[in-house]
């Protein structure tokens, strides 16, 4: 066994976590979300642009909002979730990199000027984080719901504004009665890993 | 305290882990890598596709022509580390999905017929088992270097082919002297989180 996470943290992260589609009723605090956050904050991304953000759909009104832009398999359970968060990524994540990144400010504009470049970066380095965010929800005992079956350029039109990237939707609770499909096979490693 | 996760596990993977860009020369196994795999291969995906590859460059004449497409910066870093990962996105994904997604295999021509849906969906989705990978690699009590510093293009020439497509090269091994710069500052949850 070459691991050196304990294996009941191997289980709740990785092993034993299942997506969710039905959820009990118990409500996500923000306390919940604020300690998530302040576990996978640190999560590694470049320059240190942590360019994701993070939308909680939580009233009535935009959580109705929200479901008509959903897939049409997503939208009982994006109805009925304790909690919904957008995930997004700042696209003018570049303007806080002087604070973010002191060892180099002038990363700003000497790479990130364009924005093109930040599209790119930011769509990259903002996916690394909500698999952060994923495993952070896993970490405090809850299971993720993550969802691209998503109107998403809709969604951007009726929670951000143009200079913000919706990713994904992430449906947020405790699992309900048949959560989750049977665990799909996963690759062998030899289909994944060549060497040079 | 919201989190269920053990301490000991939020600082291994989070609060204590680092980039490193110095490492010792301890040698990283195969058997570490496949236990890392073994591990983060059950992080989600859409469909359960799966589309992150890795390609170790582990012999001396190829960890040359690897360092060719690095930035001036993770030159020396990338000549020396233990073990150098290519991590890319398999654009072709969609071959295996009967496989991977059994409960509707329907989905390889339904959903991702075109190409271009393929490379957007793959784009995604590699980058968050990347972000798992990055967290597997701590879980193996060592420390992961992502960096995208790299002339991509040039490694898609050098080492993949034209389905697949690079995210990034990481370093990782046991970190050597000085191998850390100073934790940066984070942004405020109040900077990153809104509610609707």
């Amino acid at each position: 066994m070459s691991l050196v996470l304990d294996p009941a943290a191997q289980d709740l992260l990785f092993r034993e976590a299942r997506t969710a589609n039905t959820f009990t009723d118990e409500p996500v605090t923000d306390e919940q979300v604020q300690a998530i956050y302040d576990l996978v904050k640190y999560g590694p991304t470049a320059f240190n642009q942590t360019p994701l953000r993070i939308t909680l759909v939580r009233s009535a009104e935009a959580r109705e909002r929200l479901v008509a832009h959903m897939a049409e398999g997503n939208r009982a359970k994006t109805a009925t979730a304790p909690l919904v968060a957008i995930l997004s990524a700042d696209n003018e994540f570049h303007e806080e990199l002087p604070t973010l990144f002191p060892a180099f400010p002038q990363a700003k504009d000497a790479f990130f000027g364009e924005r093109v470049v930040r599209e790119n970066s930011a769509a990259l380095n903002a996916a690394l984080q909500a698999a952060y965010f994923i495993i952070g929800v896993r970490a405090a005992g809850l299971a993720a719901g993550p969802m691209t079956g998503v109107d998403l350029e809709g969604v951007r039109k009726e929670f951000l504004d143009d200079d913000h990237t919706p990713l994904m939707v992430v449906n947020i609770g405790r699992p309900g009665e048949n959560a989750s499909y049977p665990r799909s096979p996963r690759l062998a490693y030899e289909q994944v890993v060549t060497t040079v």
